[in-house]
């Protein structure tokens, strides 16, 4: 049976809820790099689009962990999703890229992608007023864009991108945004990466215009990192964690019959659940931290060979 | 059986969740002032506070509902609530308040209280400055003090307020901080103010030193709207709301025997519960609003008779 | 002796500067209206704008003066300003609009356009989202764009709104900015209102593209509120108010051989005077009160007849 | 003749200005640590205090220079202050220090004190909650502290710091604030440490009760970054650099009898000068990147021997 509701926007996290398999139409795989566990999981076909809600194409997480608390694992974690990057925009340094930070700034756990874009070396414009520096330093074309978000513009994200996209013409877009998880375990721990684009508010049920490569007519990259988990999520992992802890036979009979199960939950929360979210008590220092990693993370891998000591002196 | 765990910061909401009554130490009584709900609960004594967890006081809350949507309801409201504040605080222009803005400025769901002493006539240092505007306008002292969170100062709130307090000696203390709710209706849509002081994060398991007469010598009025509610509280009316979803007999037994309570999600959440908070989408607007709301409020309360006119060209 | 230097936006300071006179191609007309003196300067020619190097076009300016200080002198000032938008935009509530706010939002002087944005009634997502409040009030279709600054995003801030005009299609712009002046005095009690469209940074010679009808091809106008005076034109004042003071004969003899002149002084300090900026101390209570008058003024202008306590109540 | 007006809080600034010689009770030395220039200048007795408006004490000048475009520069920067720093405040890693951040963090110019206690590792507050940590690593108990400004806070800002030193009772006190000097190429790239107190606004004629020795009980470590200059000196370097340029006898003769003077200057800039404020244009940068060095350079020379990585991931 298929359940049309859970909230997350981690592909990974979508199969293993609804226990898809290979034959299902996916490719799977988990890599472990110094200590950094990656995963790369492939939605094959249009079947296996349908059995998870997202399109077709590749979405890689890392998981960053404890790189807050030592910053040689910081240094790692950037250099694995710095190569994860590179694999998905390429390595030439001659394509301009737009960098696009989604969501809204006030609210302390949508505001990873404006922050992100704040610790990135942007150079699109000094190419005619100082030219010089593509010479000495391996340096790549970058732009940035903060739309902002729709109750506060009244006009669709998409359409800002895609207007600034079409007018500016950059080889490819990366999408950086604020994600919903299922596990709280996984806010500011995880980052996922993609090539198929992204539907802002997809996880939570704020359906918004797409921004793919369909739509803007050139490869957009998104990523993102969980922030939020939803309410729907929190409630069912809670009635779960209730089921093993009192090893109730009555309980469990209601969730095998599925008079409990995470789709009633979603349907007795009904809208109230997507109008509540929920975050880290610290959320402020986490949104604080990832997107510094991101931001090292994306110079390393947009430009050239880029210390993080260099890095640093060159972000505003 | 006694439950001591519900997360909430309202007098109120313990009384209704244990169902105590007037016999159980308490004062209970609910006004309506041109459509604005009021509650006065008094604890009475120490049994009923040993009840609540909460100490013997006056716990007042106003319901301001619909103010953010209409100005003559927001005007209302303000009204309302400033003579409860004056009730609790007093009517003497010739006390000089101090009012300390508790929580972290930096995470959107707890900075109710900076965000609204920036909205406050602040007139301590213009006794000497600028004396003449005390004949001007009936004016009384006000300071401000916005101590910061223990994880960023190193230092309990509580020693910062009491040594200022000491300091400069004022006639007493007003202390504003975001609240949890048992309710996610009541979410940026109650105030409660109370002369039993106030222990900083107290209704979320963050227990501080107290904020009270008896702490700082003088009287100590609690000023709240709720920001947050806590994971168990969402976890256990989804619960709830299945339970009358389905109508299932089996749950009916679980809940009836307390397999399945409010005690033991807050059991099984344990600890990581009270990291977690769960907040509205849309907090930043709601606690802007709220702050304009309470800085109002307060500036009709404490200074002489000023329209919210003279309030507003008057503030920063 | 054309001197090309004067650092101010204000085509009236412009006028005066240069010692133009009605026969070289303007009109020049002052009125009061309850107290607010507003002045209205025609550039009627290209010889006009040749001489000041400002476009051909009207611009108006409103000297709000006191009114942070008295509510009542604010609502005038509101409604004179709404007033002059409205000639300049037209009274058509089916013309939608795009408000542009430019500028810095980081850097306090600079942040008028991001800030005064923030207080407007934005609607146009409201006509698919929430039809009905179209019937309700008297309320136009609003969009708001924050482009942000080349040095944040690499993109000429023109480019930004050409490509989102051309998408949305709005029946005309709106671009507020912080603006230079040549007096201290106009600093945050000045507003000046264009048809003439606008060259971000143009005051004060950082020479961006022109957002004008031109470029974008649908009315522009612009308004802007100066929030800094430049070095040249600190440092030349000083001279000329030391020059009145001492009455010296040699002083007056080289102000008169032109040895020493504004030109002079913008000469001496060149370029690092462009990279240096003058504003008041309280820079940051003023550009807030700033924004916020702005923003009352245009929703007044731009939407039908809303008191202000609609607007206080419809906006975030 | 003596003129008491000189806006600059470098000490070094008011002996140059002064013409002030070893004579007049001056310790002067310059040296040069792997390229980053510093200056001594000790004020020997109460006669070279009164010459130069500074209490007597030692006043520790870096020039950073380019550390901002070079990360190395800047790790050799932040050695070179946290030495001077060790100096002032001594080694023992077991006496607690509490850090002031001075100033308005609204306004950009003023940010300095709160944007660097951001970054600092605070440790107070582990001693109790987690104090395995002091056995880890070689930490001293840090604490922090953000009074706010007088016109907020309607408190001195010297009564909030000496009721809390009073009460929590460090073993020295390091205040950090906004400068001003008297040269626009010092802002932002000198830093200034003294053992002898600060009073807070000092250099720009808004005299607040001093924070030192005298009134804390406790050593005073004030360190400061210029970030503003002030209109009589923009105007009289103005002035200088015409004299320069021109060459013209009676504009030599004017200065010679002291028509034109640094004195005649502020005398007719009078109030409204120290109303205004000159920085630079990207100010907002500039007080980011010297709270950053200014952050690093606290934590190397207050914790124990910590790597720029290390601190890295231990702050917030």
């Amino acid at each position: 049976m298929f359940n049309d509701s859970i909230r997350t926007d981690l592909a990974s996290e979508i199969k293993e809820f609804r226990k898809l398999t290979e034959k299902d139409g996916f490719y799977d795989k988990t890599t472990e790099i110094n200590g950094i566990k990656s995963r790369e999981v492939r939605i094959l076909n249009s079947s296996a689009a349908d059995k998870t809600g997202k399109p077709v194409g590749t979405y890689i997480t890392v998981d960053f962990g404890t790189a807050f608390e030592d910053e040689a694992v910081f240094e790692t974690a950037t250099e694995v999703i710095a190569d994860k990057i590179k694999a998905l925009v390429g390595n030439n340094l001659n394509e301009d890229v737009l960098l696009v930070g989604l969501g809204n700034s006030k609210l302390t756990s949508d505001a990873i992608g404006p922050e992100t874009l704040s610790g990135i070396i942007i150079t699109r414009h000094l190419k005619t007023h100082l030219p010089e520096i593509y010479t000495e330093l391996p340096l790549r074309e970058l732009s940035a864009l903060t739309p902002g978000v729709l109750g506060t513009t009244g006009i669709e994200t998409s359409d800002i991108v895609k207007a600034v996209t079409d007018k500016i013409e950059p080889s490819a877009v990366i999408v950086i945004d604020a994600l919903a998880s299922r596990r709280a375990e996984r806010v500011c721990s995880t980052v996922q990466m993609s090539d198929s684009g992204i539907s802002p508010g997809s996880g939570v049920g704020n359906h918004r215009k797409e921004l793919s490569k369909k739509t803007l007519g050139i490869p957009v990259i998104s990523i993102g990192i969980p922030t939020v988990i939803d309410t729907a999520t929190l409630a069912y992992d809670t009635f779960e964690a209730l089921c093993s802890a009192f090893q109730s036979k009555a309980l469990k009979e209601l969730v095998d019959e599925e008079v409990i199960s995470y789709k009633a939950v979603c349907d007795v929360l009904g809208e109230s659940s997507s109008n509540m979210i929920v975050t880290p008590r610290d959320i402020d220092v986490l949104v604080s931290k990832s997107s510094r990693l991101l931001a090292f993370s994306l110079n390393k891998a947009l430009h050239g060979d880029l210390t993080s000591e260099e890095i640093q002196s060159l972000i505003n």
